[in-house]
């Protein structure tokens, strides 16, 4: 290291510094000489037929299995031309899937290079990148965030952008593209690697499963990196504010995490902390809760706390919970509807409404009502992420206990503190597992580069193991696709995973969550200890 | 420990139960038998005529320093009883004043009693309190939050609250009371002591240094309990956004830190993460900033970054910041006037506004004028604590930056996201820092009651040397008193520290900050480590 990168190093926080160090975890296969095992060939659960006609190349390979090699000495791989691509948002691990995929490269062949493009796929399709080294490894190992190279959210669309993006391939003459990701990046992923066969580009394309929300997971996905760690920082920041609300007596807090089309991330904080009600959108789903119904039973918890004191607690929501309402949901489409035939004015809007629809549209507080009809998306629909489900329920519930009040069955005093712990967990340090997890991901994915393979998401299992132990590999990313159809046109898509309102994770969270109303049983974990948990 | 409390600890997290076993570091002098030294007669730094009127039986009193005894052995204490009390927001550190009394007295006299009021001041009021023993204390021992007893903010104010003190302190037979809480829990204490002296009541009273604010700091008092804990905490949420707009690079990501009559926690956390830019209240003060300027500063900030195609970026700003801009506290106090006439209509009311008052209003977006107008504090007075400053600068700098593009002169997009990180601090997990200051300021509290002093503020100094080393004893609360003139009426209060903008940190900050501007240099100190630092 040179004077100056020493300097630079010593810039760094102390725990930075500390983490660097780190070695992650990892089954020591994948740096022997191991053997790939394929499986059965594959199918889709759902829409194979359809499914086959889109990825008519790469439908039904087999799975991939990395095992042990007990004869051979460590082999030298070829020399290989990888390029990798954050998409999306970011995720603690995802640094590592880097380092991981770098050093199994260069392990393998010293010649090896890797290809860093810059700011998620446009990067990919400007050919904007740079070749990384281990200088350019040496702050980002075991540290959070996507900003070795940046992310973004555009997608590979239309034949002119993979065009472009297989001739970058070409020019730098890839032998293999990782896609680091969530669903819409496993679906691109699956589409450039069939676009690439197609039109005969070397390039194999493979995807790693990285999302904080943690829907993508499925039969053969067991988590994504990030949903480990921010489920933590989330967690630590809940049972503070639930001992803050038990110290200061006098409060509500109304907390929304992340988590637009699911309810993982807040089921798993709820475990963790024991909040006096969290809502969960596959739940309101299928109970087929009105906002007025979810506003009630939010207020009858208020008031079972008030019979007895306590004007005070904490509440926890997913940020996706509005989608998830049926008849929100409702109000939504017929708002979209008239939106898109050029009304533009409340006067006009109001009376189209059908019935039902106006009657939820009345029921909203008004702020509220002037956000859905004039915040409007670049497709001109209505911006349902801007809609801050916290403080829309501060108010509704706020109404409905005036109410109750007045009509003399509520005595205590409501006082709501609104928050949204999104942004400051995704980029946080990882944890051990994280670390681990997403250097065996990077790992696994040269392992399925080096070997060929093309179309497929990368897969480490058997994560309740110790990390040795791990299971690597690699399935087709057609096996966990469907049909979604949409605007009138369809396409296939990579599943997302909602909260599985029979598993166990649900029914154990059901069976404890009547304790947690009228208690302050709050649990804390406290921040992440980085040197000692797995 | 029984079977049901064993079951009971085993609930607990990890960390948490980790936590109880954790031996805080203290002088050792404080275990044994010390003596006690006075230092020299004190005054006021301001007003001493004035605060000795008001304080007749204990303006003047010494200095009191704990000193070593190296002759005697460890004497047996008197049997004391001592009731604690805390008042206003938790701090970290706030469980381990009242574990540190309990064991210095216990230790000196197994026999004393030690008192917990329940919900703060009104439980001392009301005489709502238990008897602490060390089965109480158990789960709390170097664990954040005030929710072993509970605090409020009310205050002893009239005759009759004094009455009611005095009453339960009677009964009780108190030797002692301690408040653990901010200025006005301090100031509170200073007013009790005189007044429980005025009317032979025994009891004497001393006051803990308690707010995450970081404002009771002065000459006798290095820092309060909790801002250690916090800013750390709030350093960790604050550089992972500044990654995650380094990672998405499409947002500014606006962030309000508590303190609301001082910028320290601002300041501090800026020292730590390096954000693009942190506004301080006491500068802008100085510097007599309007709202139109300071809007003006952060839109050349985002116009700059722009030029380098950086979109996105991380600002930090104190809650408090409105009430230290001029023109908008000019028009504050028209507005409280007016309201206080009986004006209560916009119509009417902007009308008889100053024209300055009347320009400042109308630069402000129509949701925060609406609030400035309609929500009201208990006392009539318009409430800006409500006004979330992030969110007002958001709209602001969005405006000018619209202004600016149709000018041509500015060319980049502006998205923006508000945070509030406050009350998910003030109950963390305390630092091992903040563990032991608070152990010491609790041994220290006993100390002082043991040897019959009254009016006093626990002191516990020399804090960047090892505990051990630490001076500990007290200081007369008058001296850090001034008289504050406010509705016509005057009373003494404990001064509050504000930033002081000839120091080191402000120095500091000062010739650093121009290097944040346009980089990305964002430290990470990642989640405080427990069992690491000091």
């Amino acid at each position: 290291m040179s004077g100056k990168e020493s300097d630079a190093m010593m810039e760094l926080g102390t725990l930075h510094r500390e983490r660097l160090e780190y070695l992650p975890r990892m089954p020591p296969l994948l740096r022997g000489a191991f053997n790939i095992r394929k499986g059965d060939i594959t199918s889709a659960q759902h829409d194979a037929q359809e499914i086959r006609k889109v990825f008519p190349k790469l439908f039904g390979q087999p799975s991939i299995h990395i095992v042990q090699n007990r004869g051979d000495p460590v082999t030298v791989g070829e020399e290989l031309k990888v390029g990798v691509v954050f998409a999306g948002g970011p995720a603690p691990g995802g640094h590592n899937v880097v380092c991981g995929l770098f050093d199994h490269l260069k392990e393998r062949n010293v010649d090896s290079k890797v290809f860093g493009f810059l700011n998620g796929t446009s990067g990919l399709m400007s050919g904007t990148y740079i070749e990384l080294f281990e200088s350019s490894l040496a702050r980002f190992r075991n540290q959070g965030g996507f900003h070795m190279l940046g992310s973004d959210r555009t997608k590979l669309e239309t034949e002119a952008d993979f065009e472009r993006a297989r001739k970058v391939a070409k020019e730098l003459d890839l032998d293999g593209l990782v896609f680091i990701g969530g669903f819409d990046t496993n679906t691109n992923a699956m589409y450039a690697a069939e676009n690439f066969k197609m039109h005969d580009v070397k390039t194999n394309v493979v995807s790693v499963p990285s999302t904080i929300d943690g829907d993508l997971r499925n039969q053969q996905l067991q988590t994504s990196i990030g949903f480990d760690t921010v489920t933590k920082v989330y967690a630590e920041l809940i049972a503070n504010l639930g001992y803050d609300a038990y110290s200061a007596k006098k409060s509500y807090h109304f907390c929304r995490l992340m988590g637009r089309h699911a309810s993982h991330v807040a089921l798993e904080v709820a475990l963790q902390t024991r909040p006096n009600m969290c809502l969960l959108g596959e739940e309101v789903r299928r109970r087929r809760l009105t906002l007025a119904e979810i506003t009630s039973e939010i207020a009858d918890l208020i008031c079972e706390r008030a019979a007895v004191d306590k004007n005070y607690g904490v509440l926890v929501v997913p940020e996706g919970l509005i989608e998830f309402i049926p008849d929100v949901n409702d109000l939504l489409k017929e708002l979209n509807e008239l939106l898109a035939k050029g009304h533009n004015d409340r006067s006009t809007i109001v009376p189209e409404l059908s019935e039902s629809a106006r009657a939820t549209f009345s029921s909203l507080p008004n702020s509220i009502g002037t956000q859905l009809l004039f915040e409007r998306d670049p497709h001109g629909n209505v911006q349902l992420s801007r809609i801050e489900v916290e403080r829309l329920l501060i108010e509704t519930v706020k109404k409905e206990l005036g109410e109750r009040k007045a009509r003399g069955v509520y005595k205590g005093s409501f006082s709501a503190i609104p928050h949204y712990f999104g942004y400051e967990g995704r980029c946080a340090l990882p944890t051990n597992f994280d670390c681990n997890y997403g250097y065996a991901l990077g790992h696994t994915a040269g392992a399925l580069l080096e070997s060929s393979n093309s179309g497929y998401a990368v897969s480490v299992s058997d994560l309740t193991s110790a990390p040795e132990k791990w299971e690597c590999g690699g399935y087709p990313l057609t096996m966990m696709m469907s049909i979604e159809r949409r605007k009138g046109a369809s396409g296939a898509v990579v599943n997302r995973s909602l909260v599985n309102l029979d598993g166990i994770a649900f029914k154990v969270f059901k069976e404890q969550r009547k304790n947690w109303r009228l208690t302050e049983d709050y649990r804390t974990s406290g921040p992440i200890q980085h040197f000692e948990q797995m």
